[in-house]
């Protein structure tokens, strides 16, 4: 029976779970298959750890180099993480004509552009399933759509940590830290939490699903990033007053005048969002993930499912793994092509972004404030669809006051508030969330 | 420019979708594929009769044969719909060494095994991506998903004018003829809506997707199905104290307990369900389709789309048309393997099947009523989740008395059944309605 070898580089949760999958499946596959996938060599950093899954001791080595020597190693697959040994080692495989599977996500956002050009000049594949919420085979989904259909916008909830952390804020109506904590005792996250909550992970997916829905090319400081670190029990309860659930998207929109140079645009934005309680997105808890697309020919659709885990990300690393071992029997390679290699649309300057708002002012309660604020918004063209004042018991305390606005563009929401925050009948600084009707 | 030919047979609603797809994204499926797909013979019945998409007169014939003799045609596209005349023309195509795309559920739930044994025979390709739920690409997942995954059970709401209709009632508190008439005005539903509210369409969605899952062998008359006709306000209304929505499901799970003879065992079912308000199905309105599936690796997941229309049914036959072609092209036919020849699992017989109820008793309002129930309950080893009586303004009128079960055995709840509707207390036949947890 043909054979495909296959080197792992770092053996973390993942490693573990593509190890166990392959084990476990391993007649499912050959049955299937018509070949064995056979792994050559597991390369990892500290050999003398133990760990949950047992590596054979032949296969251990923990020179990356042994996976691009050995001639019987067709495909890498990268789970080392980092940026710049994961792009060495992917540089050095592509260019030995080997395959690459990847679960790196940093990597492919800040160097996907030139790991893509290598791989057509030397016609080998590049698989990324797990790079982007892990158990939802939405990268699959996106090469394979593009020939037949275009899309107008994705919207999804790509990272798992913070969609925990929000869904038990909304549910028991507690405050971030304590939420937070919990989160990073049950495993959801990190020591350092910094790179989710900040909104900083899910740019990178964005940057890669906008890649492959959009022809984009955008680094993860580009997009317009918010985290959720400032959001309070009350914003939660806010938003259900109003018939909202309070999510972070990762958003990417296909606008509809093209830019100043003639070209189509898109704008692409992660942040916290009100989006609607009978919304499909409402409904995803914990720690899961979902992306809803909408495209000329499907109209709405969404993937979903476990965004992480060693499991559900070892599984989407598997089935790249088959995949390419299925191009490579049929010497199909590049069957489905990689990303563009120019960028076909360009970023929209995020001060030109058009949403919905919901702003909340805490003012003094004293006459001529409310209609202060509402011309403020009325001379910026900004619409105002709804408002609410609440009574306080505390005379002395600032009143909320609180509106939902209609469409209306960024530059002049910020315009508006700054001028509103610097009234001296404004005691604290506004709150700003964005709407999605998703 | 390589070319692949294209035949079709049908020119309904899909087979237009189909066309203008093609047409519309001809460059970039150029550009993607580096060959053509070129329509060369669309058969249809009457070609008189004037379309809402344009068929170049050159292309039109009304001979089947005229596919099948065409050597230029290596991909026939079924979209005429029924059997028997659809089962000649793809056993004609596959014996011919063409490869086929149907949309056709009916075929392959009745003959698809004779159809999938010649496919195989004969090297060639059958891909159905628009036969279950037009734009979920719910047939490639599980395709592609079973060489490294085990499938534990797949729950959808795969038939979109019943959803649409428990959908209004639900949302409206109407009766089901009033829907029903609305949606046949509004093309949500056909004339004769049998085939969709007696529940056959979904089973015969249902024995496709189980076949693929599972690696089961199921007729559509031995899915146990029951349709939505006999569902009342009521129904709803009870659904939502009890914190349900109230949906038609097509259920197929794995069995804990091999059948008599060792073999693994399946439930399949289709029938309306009361399923917790908080779940991702619950939020599935209108036509709208959805299938979450539950397995070893990924965990749960979720794939939600449009299940019918010209452009997302176009769109699944596209994706599979490119498929095929990227298979042609690469000489790699039958790249992911067609469902296994022989049957994996067996059907559980429908009275072993336990799931939790709700049961609506119609009673007098009487002493020992409530007692009498509760012990003919207890008798047949079917346990109270949770008991409601309603009272009654009029003394007169049967009392409606709501039992919550825990799971129990189908044949045990059919029993008590059938003993409480003879004792003379019960004024009316006594309602039942599966509960799902999803």
């Amino acid at each position: 029976m043909r054979e495909v070898g296959v080197g792992i580089a770092g053996f973390g949760t993942v490693g573990g779970g593509v190890l166990s999958i392959l084990e476990r499946h391993a007649k499912d596959i050959e049955a299937r298959l018509g070949a064995r996938i056979a792994v050559k060599r597991v390369v990892l950093r500290d050999a003398s750890k133990t760990r949950p899954v047992e590596v054979p001791p032949a296969l251990i080595s923990t020179r990356l180099e042994d996976l691009l020597e050995d001639p019987s190693i067709e495909v890498v697959v990268e789970l080392i993480g980092g940026v710049d040994q994961a792009f060495d080692l992917v540089i050095g495989a592509l260019s030995r004509g080997k395959h690459v599977v990847t679960a790196n996500k940093a990597l492919l956002a800040t160097r996907g552009e030139e790991i893509f050009r290598l791989a057509r000049q030397r016609s080998v594949d590049v698989y990324y399933e797990a790079a982007v919420c892990g158990g939802v085979p939405i990268i699959r989904t996106l090469r394979e759509a593009l020939a037949s259909d275009r899309i107008s916008s994705l919207v999804g909830i790509v990272n798992g940590t913070t969609n925990f952390i929000l869904t038990a804020m909304a549910e028991r109506g507690e405050a971030l830290a304590a939420v937070l904590a919990e989160a990073q005792r049950l495993g959801y996250a990190e020591a350092d939490p910094t790179l989710d909550v900040s909104g900083g992970d899910a740019a990178q997916k964005l940057c890669v699903l906008a890649q492959l829905a959009f022809g984009a090319r955008l680094r993860p400081d580009e997009v317009l990033t918010e985290g959720i670190m400032n959001l309070t029990p009350e914003d939660f309860r806010w938003a259900r007053e109003f018939g909202y659930a309070l999510k972070l998207l990762a958003v990417a929109r296909r606008c509809d005048e093209p830019g100043p140079g003639g070209q189509p645009q898109i704008e692409a934005r992660v942040h916290p969002a009100f989006i609607p309680l009978s919304s499909l997105l409402a409904g995803v808890r914990g720690a899961m993930n979902a992306v809803v697309l909408r495209s000329d020919s499907l109209g709405p659709s969404m993937l979903y499912g476990q965004g992480a885990g060693a499991m559900p990300t070892g599984s989407a690393v598997v089935s790249d793994i088959i995949d390419l071992t299925r191009n490579i029997l049929s010497g199909s390679p590049g069957r489905v092509p990689l990303p563009p290699d120019r960028p076909l649309v360009v970023l929209r300057p995020h001060d030109a972004i058009r949403c919905a708002y919901y702003l909340h002012f805490s003012v003094r309660d004293e006459p001529g404030v409310l209609a202060r604020i509402a011309s403020t918004l009325a001379a910026r063209s900004i619409s105002v669809a709804a408002v609410q004042q609440r009574e306080q018991a505390d005379a002395a305390a600032p009143v909320p006051l609180v509106f939902v606005t209609h469409q209306a563009r960024q530059s002049d929401v910020v315009a508006a508030i700054a001028e509103i925050d610097r009234q001296p009948s404004t005691l604290q600084p506004t709150r700003l969330i964005r709407i999605e009707t998703v």
